[in-house]
């Protein structure tokens, strides 16, 4: 009966070009659907591979399919439907036996579903998937977390359906219980600014300088395809010089001049920046990310934000030239990764998850959304031992900020000058700036608590809980 | 036996004030604290007032103390001690008496508690109270959540003890459960965020422009003062004159130059960022200044960016004016306080408080941190409506902001320029630009979501799940 290697449940896009990969491994999965039909129509679909595709039609089906101790992945929608589906799976299989929630899920969620199986006699591993529909069918970069040996059951698995880089497989096991989820979500977070600074350098081309230096999308979409030559050589970079220089088939207009300028989220940057700042991170530029977002949304207050202030006089400073632009759009980057780095960090630390840095550096090499040439450097001076656990300290990075500062900075001051928002670089450049002060002005800060609250504050010649000279003079 | 009006658990300065305060207006108090000691040293020190202080051991004579139904009031940190006192207290209180916890407390505690007290048959009334020991002592802002008929049953107290405007209690009931203390909380991260904008103007005079238009604190100080007597006329600006005018008794030099600039935090700026980004909305004024507190802790690692970083070549526009800053101020403020009533009208919506925001801008003109003479024109403006609940959008604040927009640019672009950070007035800035865009760069966003993620979006002539001609060209 158990003619099955590993089960998945959920069949929409993600789960069924993950199941098409496993099967194209060599591993025979069982899959089911909630709709049987759907089920059916996608062995149908599957060609020469549904010959190592078993279709189950009940739960019970499915765990009948397996060898023990069994394996079955999960790729649903995240939330109560994942508590659902474990509902049903959970009471039909045995101990030591495991669920596998490849979802986008919330790690809180993967903590207490991992516990409350754990009391079961079960193994439940958060395994983070990151590349999309064509990542899942052809190699995804692949986050897990959970028990160490459950992993170790379906290494070969994950190792063979994984993306490689140079041979190796991207895909890691980070930790315990959630520590697999939270690296997707940091990547997406990550993810979420990466996003917003390149559309901040179109919102520079599009509409910043004089008449004639305005860009067409699709030059600015060929610009950004010359720049995935160079330092900036990524995924993001490439598929936004394709969708800019995509015209949309009903108009023959620019695709992006088609599409309704509001952001949707599903929520894993959001919680980046929520766990981020509970741990007392505070990644700017993520958050900048989070925040166009959901501004965005608010499409017709910003009409009448428009009809208000849209013609307030500007007096713009000369628009960068595209080699500042681009030199400004790295140094962002390394500045908004540093940030990211951090949070694992900080959160690791608190949930005592050993995560390695490194490894999420390495995994996310290829095959996720982030992939990117910088990716490979950052891993590397993650190796040798970050100053401080800041990337931006690196030599490699110190050199390149060194470089790219000057840019970041002429691009901030212009968007400011020409009234172009752009939260991501500017946040990017204040981080930056502060960690770059010895002295800052905070001193000011304690100050005012000292003097309203009678907080107290550190002399710089030494002791805490000093107060100053202002003793009973607040009111 | 009853010979007090109410009770107040927790002697410590803002209890110990609050109590004085209380019984100064004629409201003989018992009070209570954990070390009978602190009871005894209080009383005794209290002078004529010590008449209406009623000392007790024990949660029993305090009890005893107190006329059906009975109020007692906690000052103590929030948290666990909060807990720990409710738990002392209530198995002795009866139906419909009541606890009032007046700490900073998180309102998903007060939510919770208060709903295992109304279990009990008991009221609870989260109520933030502001304006530090002075504001406890001779009349603070006063923030309350709760049953309304148990608020009714002390309003006589509290509005006889709160800060007065024009003759008007700035205290009041914004709803049941949390509302007060999530008022309370909001109140708390605008107030960081005006700290930050004080500071990164601070910054600006101290570090920047050519050597000799570098400030010394007294001379900056004594700018904020002249400042204190125009439109930025507030609590904040005035103590920033006089912390920045004093001088260290022990060195003699300027008192500033002696704290070391690692800024403390006690949560309710982060509570606020949490659940703004929680709820989809993203202050990004209130982040910067969490944000900056939190950077400021990493002194070392910032000693290490200025031996990286320090000696960076930048090439600085030129340093605004003092008049440049002063309208600059005053708009980033505007901005910040547009987000922070933005946050309290989608928690009173999501948790359904129905909070008067015109009510917490008039409690805040007086007796708390964040008075200042623009919450009266605020109160004003949304009395009259916010046009698409922006107070930015209120006509008297487009007026200014139009005027101060154009000073708000300068500065942003002069700190980039010149490698200041400042933080809050770029995200000021940022949304500010944000919000007149009738056309942002989100549909970029929109298209790369779709490339990878499959995600659909909406076209500007009609549809929603619509894609874009890359189908199948994502990898």
């Amino acid at each position: 009966m158990a003619n099955a290697r590993i089960g998945l449940v959920g069949l929409g896009v993600m789960g069924a070009n993950l199941s098409l990969n496993i099967a194209e491994n060599g591993f025979p999965v069982a899959v089911y659907n909630r709709t049987g039909a759907v089920t059916d129509a996608f062995i149908a679909s599957a060609g020469a591979l549904s010959e190592r595709l078993v279709a189950s039609k009940t739960y019970e089906e499915l765990v009948a399919a397996l060898p023990r101790p069994r394996a079955v992945i999960i790729m649903v929608k995240a939330g109560g439907p994942v508590d659902a589906v474990i509902e049903g799976l959970a009471p039909l299989m045995q101990e030591g036996d495991m669920i596998i929630d490849a979802g986008n899920a919330d790690f809180h969620d993967t903590r207490r579903r991992e516990a409350a199986l754990k009391a079961q006699g079960l193994n439940f591993i958060g395994m983070g998937v990151s590349g999309g529909e064509e990542g899942a069918r052809h190699g995804p970069s692949i986050m897990a977390g959970g028990n160490p040996s459950s992993y170790e059951a379906i290494r070969e698995i994950i190792e063979a359906i994984a993306a490689k880089h140079q041979g190796q497989p991207c895909a890691a096991h980070f930790g315990p219980d959630g520590a697999g989820h939270f690296v997707k979500t940091v990547h997406n977070g990550i993810e979420y600014a990466d996003m917003q600074m390149i559309a901040e350098v179109y919102g520079i081309l599009r509409d910043g300088g004089t008449e004639r230096e305005r860009c067409a999308p699709a030059q600015i979409g060929h610009l950004f395809e010359q720049w995935n030559k160079g330092p900036l050589n990524s995924y993001l970079v490439e598929i936004s010089g394709k969708v800019l220089q995509a015209f949309d088939p009903e108009t023959d207009r620019p695709m992006v001049e088609m599409i309704v300028d509001k952001a949707g989220q599903k929520g894993t940057g959001r919680w980046t920046a929520i766990e981020a700042i509970t741990l007392g991170q505070s990644p700017s530029a993520i958050e900048a990310a989070v925040a166009a977002r959901a501004w965005s949304a608010a499409k017709e207050t910003r009409r009448a934000g428009a009809e208000l202030f849209g013609d307030l006089e500007a007096e713009p400073l000369p628009r960068p030239s595209e080699e500042v632009l681009e030199r400004a759009l790295l140094a962002a980057k390394i500045i908004a990764y540093d940030q990211g780095f951090k949070i694992l960090s900080a959160a690791s630390e608190h949930y005592d998850w050993g995560i390695d840095l490194a490894s999420a550096a390495e995994v996310w090499r290829e095959g996720c959304i982030i992939r990117s040439a910088l990716l490979d450097d950052m891993a590397s001076a993650i190796r040798e031992g970050l100053p401080h656990d800041q990337l931006i300290f690196a030599p490699r990075f110190v050199e390149m900020l060194r470089d790219g500062a000057g840019a970041l900075r002429q691009v901030v001051a212009y968007a400011a000058s020409a009234g172009l928002p752009v939260p991501a670089f500017a946040n990017a450049l204040a981080y930056f700036d502060t960690m770059r002060q010895g002295r800052g002005t905070t001193d000011l800060i304690q100050a005012q608590r000292d003097f309203f609250g009678a907080h107290g504050f550190e002399r710089v010649d030494g002791g805490a809980g000093q107060h100053g000279p202002w003793g009973g003079a607040a009111g």
